[in-house]
């Protein structure tokens, strides 16, 4: 379905116009920021009162995702309505179209939020290079699927796995059990392990219009299935990812930011790990590299407005703060040329992402 | 009084903590924005609830600036509390520093909101170089002061200029009475008419141990008295303009972020025209500089926190929208390199400041 069909939706919303949000993390915060800064309004619907988001809104909605009727009333207070994590369940996606325009689209969504139809469709549809994979339903599934695509190989869940959960890797037939006991009764995916030489992301954005504004690629460092380390512009982009990434957000029809990982091998192939129909970590640097920012990027084009400019002043590392990492505000507030950004989370957890650091890195 | 010996308060106020904002227009709206990137929650004290601050903020009271009391628990519900603007009545700034810390101090207000006391101030107590002024207070004051100054001249009231409201020029002797029927029975102030080459300003912050940065000399023009465009870095800056903000700093105890206006002459000599004991529209460039921005770093030393680097990575023009201006907003967009920042002001009055954009010079 095309957006412009979408109930005679107005295309181009003004200032003052409210863009809502399902979704109360620091992305749904950062979005909130970039969107005052043009003086859209922000709506955040969200399950936790005192999330991230609800304090840089000008407007909280607390209601459960899968309340479908709580968020059509939502969408109707709304102008256009676009989401923070990829989550969203299809029936409350559907009740939000009904209310205002979702941007990104719910084919989006379903395309993302299901390593099964998000592999089948970046292969069989686009002809895009993936890891190996094979669906498992049953520990038989599992061993057939073990012998076919080989030993280490990664079990995963389709739906809802993020930094590394929902997923075990097998390394011998004697793991296989284990892997099955851990995840079932989830429907599954058995992913071939890639011996990548690194990995990479893009983040893109198509208009309402159709225009389409790559970032550069970004090279990626993870530390225990999180995201540590982005950076940009990554050494030796051919430009085959903005490429990917263009001809998946043509296909979808799509709105908005999105983020494509890729597994880069020795050879510089690209394989597409995973896309996110969102702002994504490994964009945050753009918020301090002198383009439009990811965050604004996304609010412009669910706004109906013309894309910024995504071509970066000088080079960014993005470092996460991990946990008690945030603690070092201090010392970090003292360091020449570094941004900080801190998402406001009262408690520090393990594992929980309190914020963020950009460096610019000196040409 | 040294800002540590105010009850005991904490000198550096972790993330988490509340900062206190007198003041609701756009120059809190930013505040409150950069302070939510710092993880720093804000608190808007504002006699409009519909301001440009409301919305960017984690907390709103509504309430007149002479209501002392409500400044007093305004204040005690913060951990600091700072200002947008310079009209903060003297009793309410008292009130609220009973509450909190008041950064800046209570003297930058009183030296700043009397343009008498001001020039006083920088004259004598600095020896600054400042345009022939003298006290009027009476038609008999008027017509002594001219013959000191002569003509032209331009009369103002001491207090609640700004934007050009609030003075009247006097070009012959036959002005003289109707300048004085105009802003009579205010306090005034005459001063001799400066013929300058170009204005120019610097913004320079103080951090609570002392620390001082200062952003690069700027260049501005104004048009029907209020602020058109600033450029940064302006050509020709000998450090002179970065010296005196230092003094004055100093000299106040200031912390915060502080904007000096001068005059420069054909022969490069700098006169001061007047302060702000505040964040300053001549410093909104900051924003997309690649530098920590003037918001921010106000923030910052309100806080207690090191001050960040204020050296720009490129040039910046900044371009008030005024007015209809604004509704070029789409247009704008639409330019590369540009920045929008729009103040979520419903009511589009002429000469109203509605938003600026920064537009980056290539090096």
């Amino acid at each position: 379905m095309s957006l412009k069909d979408q109930q005679g939706a107005q295309t181009v919303l003004s200032p003052g116009s409210t863009i809502g949000i399902l979704g109360g993390g620091q992305l749904g915060r950062m979005l909130a920021l970039a969107g005052a800064r043009l003086g859209l309004k922000t709506h955040i619907y969200t399950p936790e009162a005192s999330c991230p988001a609800a304090l840089a809104a000008t407007e909280l909605t607390v209601g459960e995702f899968d309340d479908v009727d709580r968020v059509l009333d939502f969408a109707k207070s709304c102008d256009a309505v676009t989401y923070e994590f990829e989550n969203v369940p299809a029936l409350s996606a559907k009740a939000a179209t009904s209310g205002a325009p979702l941007r990104p689209n719910a084919d989006a969504l379903n395309v993302s939020q299901d390593r099964l139809v998000e592999k089948t469709f970046l292969k069989e549809k686009l002809g895009l290079e993936v890891a190996g994979f094979a669906a498992v339903n049953s520990l038989d599934d599992l061993r057939g699927a073990v012998k076919e695509l080989g030993l280490p190989c990664v079990l995963k869940t389709r739906r809802f796995g993020y930094d590394g959960k929902g997923q075990v890797i097998i390394k011998s037939e004697g793991d296989i059990e284990g892997a099955w006991d851990r995840l079932s009764p989830a429907e599954c995916i058995l992913e071939a392990f890639v011996s990548f030489e690194r990995e990479v992301s893009i983040v893109a954005a198509r208009g309402v219009d159709g225009q389409i504004a790559a970032y550069p690629l970004t090279e990626n460092v993870h530390k225990n299935h999180i995201l540590y380390q982005s950076t940009a512009p990554a050494s030796q982009d051919d430009g085959s990812a903005a490429k990917m990434a263009g001809q998946i957000l043509e296909t979808l029809d799509y709105v908005g930011v999105m983020g494509v990982e890729f597994f880069q091998m020795a050879t510089g192939d690209l394989i597409v790990n995973e896309i996110a129909p969102r702002v994504h970590n490994s964009g945050h640097w753009t918020q301090d590299a002198g383009c439009t920012d990811q965050f604004e990027q996304h609010m412009r084009a669910v706004a109906g407005w013309p894309l910024g400019q995504a071509i970066p002043q000088h080079g960014v590392v993005m470092t996460n703060l991990i946990g008690d990492e945030a603690k070092a505000w201090k010392t970090l507030a003292q360091e020449a040329g570094v941004f900080i950004h801190l998402y406001g989370k009262s408690e520090c957890r393990t594992g929980r992402k309190m914020g963020h650091v950009n460096r610019i890195v000196k040409s």
